[in-house]
């Protein structure tokens, strides 16, 4: 119900829990293809571990501290993006993503950062925003390095995925670099 | 950020925490007006206090147990509305509002919460919608009679208003009458 | 142990945790009639869930928000009598109320309701009693009749009753009422 | 409203949030007298201290975990007695009591406690009840003395009184001597 | 690694998580000797058990509320020692302990708990240790009687040991004496 | 009490309730030296500010959630290091401290590092330590530089500092570096 529309297909919404059900067929149907960085997917067996994921990000949002907001693409949705690790008092955030299978190599994920962006600097006032991807993850470092992040550095083995530990590409975006890009 | 667009002029969307500022200028110029029928004006004393308030919304909108929207009028905020005593087992809520002193007579009360109760019924699946208003309080009346509500009753002493006691009128609202109406 | 006794054979108690296995008892042998407008009984397995229903009504007592009453006939719980949706500053209680399937037809629970309204309007000064009850639940109806309560509306599709849904009664009693009665 | 009567004056009962301000008024009066032996009373200011207390111990009793009853006399509150330190798997607990100042020397205390003794060994099924009282405190010693508790023991040092550490002896009664000596 | 070295062989540090597995094991060997006076041994199924065990040490400690100190002898746990019903106001302590089944009789647990009572004494400020053991448990009345505690009394039937209620004697340590000793 | 012991003048030990009065008295002397870069200092006016910054230490321990670690120097607090942002699941931490301005220039901050580094990697088994320290605070620098840490990036604008925003220099030690190097 409340959108923020970007085009006639494309369009961006905070997670509520009505979205449960879609969510976890999206994420169901991605098994696979998110099961590759995002481990979360190998415990999500249910619309009601997807419920409580939900609930997890509106108590996060209560307390003012990250929102999770859904892509919506012809009604459907898409992907999620989601600010976490805000700091009001450094005015900054780490901002994570992912999209399902079908909604892939469509552009929707840049396109929808993009505008997220312009709300996170403009709007809620944050000065920095952080991506951190795997190194070897290409289609998630693609998203900042198409919208002119710039590499700051490598987290080397930030992460135990599976066993094994993954570096990760840190970059980072200022607010008056973004308002400079506009 | 995150809107729903009944026209040009009228919007509605989902209170959150940069509405702090603005939300409480508007309570503040509305105080008289307010204060016939809202005891909680008296203790609305600056932003922080509706900081407070609207974390109190949004916990329990992340308890599934209810939710506060914002009416836009032009950009800014005009008025509230608020779902509560929500029962997901029984299909029913409540609805209350408030406009600013300056939005008052141009209808933006009625063409929102006509907007959100189809939402309340087509998207969120209830069955019914209660409205109580003071008997006195005709302005407030009017929204569920301009709706078609039915009247259902008279709640006597339902509320201690400054020390006198007030009868609330109960108006009811069906799913399949408000379909049959559209 | 701490009693209002009413005359030789009825008394009103708080309900305690000594009455778990009484009061399961009680419901278990009263299942048919009970689950007619109580769905709760079908949630009622063994004595531990009465347990966990006494420590709510204690928790919400101790949070002066309520209390629950067992209606005590010859030494043993013959009903339970509940405060609810109790409000301080408006001065006013919703009551509900079930009798055990032996114990109906005695007149104990409209006499146990006289002695209750009697504490609520004397001692804790409240100014509005409030009793819904089904439209079809003639014998729950009684009970506010009996008494002279007003009936003040239906409040329709109040319930889903097992999927069908049931208006409500409302009926209202006035501290100024009852004690014109008396 | 909900008594154990013990003859035409002295009756018991739970306490409750309507008692706030008579046992306040109880305290404050008896101040002098309590303070000796019960550094509580310098905390107790106003009503709303006395509302706290009586808060914790609802709260503590919604736990299962002790309760606190009043001593009535000719219709005022005279008194206060308590069960803590309450053990269900070894069928213990301790009590603590005290006077107001105008009750004391009318064996109120005592013939209270018998009855209350009574009820937490036939009743709750307690097996054992300790009362410690400090070497100097005649008076509160009286109490276990006169109803045939066995000293057990002197706890050395057990508190500290405004400074001074004071011994408390320790009195025990078993459910098998309590109902030998009935 | 946080160590209080008493000997070459022998030394005390506050329990932490990473001691779960090893205590779980020391417990497990040990349950046949253990069970005789410590019921809790029972339900200790796990190393999961043990972890949750030392989460409540954990968090009673960061409470201030009481500290849990294993025995290391040979760099491995040889038993625990625990500071319960801690009263900074009244500056004393209980103290509880166990040792593993092949630790017995090496006079570990004594040296041990003179060391912790020198540091409860001087260093945290104590005025009173207590120490209650189950009267037929020699083994554990050994300690306080090595270390020259004064008797204080037998408080009967003090707990439910398999549904033979057992005697705990007192025992009373004041920090004068502990001093005029040293 | 519970020390680890570096050489005859330099310990660590776990930070404790009984450290507030003198950690206090070692960031109050600290004062101007530390409110370059650690904006804390200024809301730290009593003792009580740091009995709660030492609960707050210990309840994150107690959810094993990190720890804090006080460098004892000749029997007295010298500084505190800290483990936050602990990932158990990706074996990692971040690590902070700080000196007292009077136990600067002596090493005891890289020594005890040294230690603290070897337990995070050998016994607390994490693989990745990382400290971020802004890029002007060359002192802070110092510390990973000396002990081997690779510089993995700048991360810009990554902390408001009185109105600025401050650089932070990324270092990271692998647990195989940490060893190899040993």
């Amino acid at each position: 119900m409340f959108l923020h529309k970007i085009d006639e297909d494309l369009a961006l919404k905070r997670i509520e829990y009505t979205d449960a059900e879609e969510l976890f067929e999206l994420s169901d149907r991605s098994r696979e293809h998110l099961g590759t960085w995002l481990p979360w997917i190998h415990f999500t067996e249910s619309p009601d571990d997807t419920k409580t994921f939900i609930k997890g990000c509106l108590q996060r949002y209560a307390e003012n501290d990250g929102e999770t907001v859904c892509i919506m693409y012809k009604g459907g949705i898409a992907g999620v993006i989601d600010f976490h690790e805000l700091s009001w008092s450094h005015k900054r955030t780490s901002i994570g993503y992912w999209m399902g299978v079908n909604y892939k190599g469509l552009g929707l994920l840049t396109r929808s950062c993009e505008v997220l962006f312009d709300y996170a600097f403009n709007q809620l006032g944050l000065n920095r925003i952080e991506i951190r991807a795997a190194e070897e993850n290409l289609k998630s470092r693609a998203v900042p390095e198409r919208l002119g992040f710039v590499q700051e550095g490598i987290i080397r083995d930030a992460a135990d995925m599976y066993g094994n530990y993954v570096n990760h590409v840190l970059y980072g975006m200022l607010a008056r670099e973004w308002k400079a890009k506009a």
